[in-house]
């Protein structure tokens, strides 16, 4: 498999996450977003909405939208599962999720913080205001959806939740987010980052970091 | 079940779509969304990011997230299918529904253009702008991703990319954009509009309809 990604993305570090998981092996392709690489027609045709991943697998087949990417790997590779099996298990799990890679994420991804620069001047103050406003929110929601005294977010094995959650906090930390109202996430993200699957994902051990 | 939702949220729009096309009976309990509803305590209780829907079961069961609760109502009843049976072709069709449901519709969300004005001082003009800026961009990807030439988005039955897709179709209209460029997704829309499941569902066919 080929993980089109970058160091920095929040979406491709969860799938670098979930493949670890796995004990999967991926090449990695870098795609430069400061430098714009994801809106060249190579990349678009391979994801039309040019962000990042794009999973592509050994026969050809490109897969896009991390979450997506995440339910097939779930699928296709069920052990060790990031998911519980009860439906409303499931769901529970997959809500918390969604409060950072649904409801967070996409509004203070880098692009929608350039747009805000260009069209709105927003200056590069402003622009971290913007972000840590709305980490914030999720931060709390997600706090209030995480089981109160598990090892992870969700129970006593990494979930989809955690790997949501740590590339978020990961964003929070670089924009200098007070997480002191957020101890039970700074517990699980110690947590997570104790794993191999998690501390060999952090961005600054990517090939391409800077 | 009961339903929370606001006749005009795109994400309870897509729960009553789904809800209709599985045969099931909801009740709706409208969270006033311009007036703030969703920030009262006893909202909040229940959904701690602040959004809607909320489905309540029969047992007092609380489930959030439109994505985390579609995914739970094609678990527990699945009949009709909401997404194919095959991984790839799963990942297919989350990956249309993402571009819309992930990375369109939160950052054009109502509560994001309210901030928008309130901390960035944007125009009713500039917050249309901002809108339909990225909805151009989610339905150019989605366009894309379709399927070419069948009756719904990603085959002859509608799937979970057409219940995110049409209520994004629904806001275009309310903020004028010009649709010409995407005509397959218009195609589409007029497919889905002539079931029942779909047209029942629109924002004007709902009790706190304005």
């Amino acid at each position: 498999m080929r993980l089109y990604g970058y160091w920095r993305s929040s979406a491709a570090y969860r799938l670098r996450i979930a493949l670890g998981l796995k004990g999967l092996g991926w090449e990695d392709v870098p795609v430069h977003l400061v430098k714009g690489e994801q809106q060249e027609a190579t990349y678009l045709a391979k994801n039309p909405i040019g962000l990042v991943p794009t999973l592509e697998l050994d026969d050809g087949t490109l897969l896009t939208q991390s979450l997506a990417i995440l339910d097939w790997l779930e699928e296709v590779y069920p052990t060790p599962a990031l998911l519980p099996s009860n439906p409303l298990e499931r769901a529970r799990v997959r809500a918390a999720a969604h409060t950072i890679a649904v409801d967070t994420h996409p509004i203070q991804n880098a692009g929608v913080v350039k747009h805000l620069k260009t069209d709105f001047g927003a200056s590069q103050e402003q622009g971290i205001a913007w972000m840590t406003h709305w980490m914030k929110r999720g931060f709390a929601a997600f706090q209030a959806l995480a089981a109160p005294d598990t090892e992870f977010a969700m129970g006593d094995a990494p979930s989809l939740a955690d790997i949501c959650l740590i590339p978020q906090l990961y964003n929070a930390h670089r924009w200098g987010l007070d997480l002191a109202p957020y101890p039970r996430l700074t517990e699980i993200e110690r947590n997570c980052l104790a794993l191999p699957a998690f501390a060999n994902a952090v961005p600054e051990a990517q090939p391409d970091a800077e």
